[in-house]
């Protein structure tokens, strides 16, 4: 059986002790496994942030967009095969791990060009010179640097090569040296791309090290120029977030945590209506895609009154004639079992605790005969709940069940009713508003904006167009306040203000702009 | 005797339980005193949040800017009442009070200007907008709304006024309400500024609170849409970063600490030089204003090993003729006390252990005869200490001792071993470098612009009009890394990011635009 390494200080490196298992899902085998005791975390890093980060400062923002684009064709040479993986390790159904892996290289590929437009420069200006002396002699300018340490990256279980990307984008870009960690059950797709990028050569000693398996106290070792960027479970970031290392010395942290995602359909959609078919596909797509792991999924999906019976309908419609089952065994299986034994305990736990606050749309709590599957494997049925009082409906806005299930509640369809239920979730990273009435949109967004990271405004014109709200985009913001965390990712440039700081220089002009090289 | 009170939910409030003395720190007089037990936190912090925030939302930034133009008039035309206290309580020359006085009332103004220059506008956008879809029809725009809490801010002993003023233009032009709470010692004169406004009417209901004395529990009622900004010790940070609320909801918090920031000559500065003139004038001010309290003062000054005896010379010359004493009894003292008893412990005992490592060039350990005190007084004069060898002297690197103290180091003078010793600070808020040489800045600027939030680069051409490494600027950006806290004040609007949700919208471009008013 294959026995997974960790990727440090320039090379592979086996780890001790019990090896835990990685499984496929739909059938409960063991395809792998990771031992994961007895490295050097304090070396590991040193070598990263001293080999990774030289190496790294000395290219420009321009040579740096050619290793993101490197990187992007390697993964998209290798699609076929991190399909494959995706399958037996991910239990995704091809589409599945098309979404995953094809995200990867698409924001490879958008940060690429970011670095292309940014040019063959070391230091990025922010704003404007600005004369702060009697004479314009006297100036100042904010620039952004790389940190001089090394960015720490946790990724959650659901996209093993999009969260390994997407985050290794924008730090790379910036010019920080990565040490990603993928979540250990799902690890083989992660594992596959960073061996196919060093077949392939194209990154520059130290740049980015892989561990397999768990970091161990490698965070205590973290400094004050280091980066720390989490994505996964409240809990977890709480721990990571209360750390020794990270408190007393100022690591810089970005949280992508829970998130009660939520989709409001406004009182002028009619049934039929383009509108509507677009808020109908969403929230059907975001329960069933990836068997709803997906951290943008809509959760919670809000309609008027008189709409409650016509929406429950039409999503049951299209729940109906999915395929679950074992994407291995039939092309089509539609959706596959959740990625691991406690997810899916974790997600038959929360339909029991909102079926205990809620009644029963469609799927009872998720048990289903799944194709191919023979007793084995961590299968869960779609799960459609309704409430026709979901402002007291506790478990719908506090509990992220990450699996196929959705809730709808139905209101008074008020602009203001709205903004109260989703305000419930307490800070996510995507609501979706479905209307083609502009004065809807002018009334709910301020209300709604400053709990979300995202809004996606869904109306008849962007309908054929438009890939739903639980597709992250890179050059858009990705994060949310609160319950998800407080972070930043993504957004083009934006994301890469994690990975440098902010210095503002103020001097002789023609000094400051020989370092810049802005006159 | 004075008892100064809280305002809360739009009241003067009495505490509670034992009161706290406020002392005149010349005298060890008490002049005031202040009581803060009983409070309800809870409720001051929801009528912020839903008076002061409905209030605030209300008003475009032009608006908001109004408001505190007319905060930076009021506090202008109170100027002398402050002074006076500023005096009696917190040790301050004549022109200690004015650079803490007017520090307030111009970066009001400047932020007042800021807001007019937004506009009659209540969202802003961030960037420009993007085509996402095959059509530009399907676009997006990043926008910055007030968050819907409110912002803490916790202010230090050293600048009552400016303090409390800088953190507040940038929350309120960002549309969040505010409670303050200065250092509880040295709350004279933050308390009057409020009395002020509160006399002249000029704040929305629930705007601006005040919390003499102790915040209680009060932080453990934050949620995911406060903030928390802290100046202060690293070891409160460290203390309100590990706070459960802080940590589990993923309250936003700012911290600005500890800095041991440093000045380097470079080897081309000649003796008798402008430049050579100006590096003297900063090293002996920061010393000296404030009584060396100042989270921005130079602390560690590397020199090359030839220049070392004529800067010791220089820096002695300067201090020789300066009259340490209580300011009240005579227009030439031109330092005064440190500002507290515990402060005078510590500043102390930071001698004591820099001392041990370091050589005496001026001042002893800061014993000294004020003028005026009979004994009395948290009296230290300014104290010069200076080491061959920085590079192995810890304490220097370690310790920030926040009084009239400062080492100076002798080095190679080559740019890399200024950057080793720059660095050696582990994170700071500004460095000052003295040169003429473009190339010396430009081959040290980018190795130590990580670790500062902002470098002072002093030269010939701007020592006619430099307020030297020390004054911060609204315009440009106030925190640093690691040691510093890692955060971000001022900056212009980079500091009203604290207090904003960053959010991405999209859908149609015409929808988009009627949200955001812009075409």
């Amino acid at each position: 059986m294959q026995s997974l390494k960790s990727h440090l200080c320039g090379e592979w490196v086996s780890g001790t002790g019990n090896a835990l298992p990685l499984l496929n899902p739909s059938t409960e085998e063991t395809i792998a496994e990771i031992a994961s005791g007895g490295h050097d975390w304090k070396g590991a890093l040193n070598y990263s942030r001293e080999i990774g980060g030289r190496e790294l400062r000395q290219l420009s923002f321009a040579q740096r967009g050619e290793l993101l684009q490197n990187m992007a064709k390697v993964i998209h040479e290798g699609r076929e095969e991190l399909i494959a993986l995706a399958i037996a390790n991910g239990g995704n159904t091809r589409g599945d791990a098309k979404f995953d892996i094809d995200g990867a290289s698409f924001t490879l590929a958008a940060y690429a060009d970011i670095g292309a437009s940014l040019g063959d420069t070391h230091i990025m200006v922010d704003g404007d010179s600005q004369q702060i002396g009697r004479t314009a002699r006297f100036s100042a300018q904010h620039i952004r640097v790389p940190r001089a340490g090394v960015a720490v990256h946790i990724n959650a279980f659901n996209f093993p090569a999009w969260g390994l990307a997407e985050k290794a984008a924008a730090a790379l870009l910036a010019g920080m040296p990565v040490i990603s960690k993928p979540a250990t059950a799902t690890a083989l797709v992660s594992h596959r791309m960073i061996e196919m990028f060093l077949e392939k050569d194209i990154l520059p000693k130290g740049a980015l090290s892989f561990i397999a398996g768990s970091s161990g106290d490698l965070l205590s070792h973290l400094s004050g120029q280091d980066v720390l960027a989490f994505t996964g479970s409240s809990d977890t970031a709480q721990l990571l977030r209360a750390g020794d290392g990270v408190i007393s010395r100022s690591v810089h942290i970005n949280v992508e945590a829970d998130s009660l995602n939520a989709a409001v359909l406004g009182p002028d959609v009619e049934l039929g209506s383009e509108t509507f078919g677009l808020f109908v596909r969403d929230v059907v797509r975001d329960m069933t895609q990836k068997t709803g792991q997906k951290c943008t999924a809509i959760r919670r999906v809000f309609v008027p009154d008189d709409r409650l019976s016509d929406v429950v309908e039409a999503v049951k419609e299209q729940l109906e004639g999915l395929v679950v089952g074992n994407p291995a065994v039939g092309r089509n299986v539609r959706m596959g079992p959740v990625a691991t034994g406690n997810q899916y305990n974790d997600v038959r736990a929360g339909i029991e605790k909102l079926s205990a606050q809620t009644e029963e749309a469609y799927g009872g709590k998720g048990e289903i005969e799944a194709l191919g599957a023979d007793g084995k494997g961590f299968f869960i049925g779609p799960v459609l709940r309704v409430t026709k009082d979901p402002g007291n409906c506790e478990a719908l806005h506090s509990d992220e069940v990450f699996g196929p299930v959705s809730t709808i509640g139905s209101f008074s369809g008020s602009a203001d009713d709205a903004a109260k239920l989703v305000q419930m979730g307490q800070g996510g990273l995507v609501t979706s508003l479905y209307s083609d009435d502009r004065k809807y949109f002018a009334d709910l967004v301020p209300q709604i904006a400053a709990y979300h990271g995202r809004l996606y405004l869904g109306s008849e014109k962007i309908a054929g167009q438009s890939p739903g709200p639980g597709t992250v985009m890179p050059t858009l913001l990705h994060g949310g306040p609160g319950r998800a965390g407080g972070g930043e990712e993504l957004g083009g440039v934006r994301g890469m203000a994690l990975y440098q700081q902010r210095t503002a220089i103020q001097g002789d002009k023609a000094i400051l702009a020989a370092i810049t090289g802005v006159k």
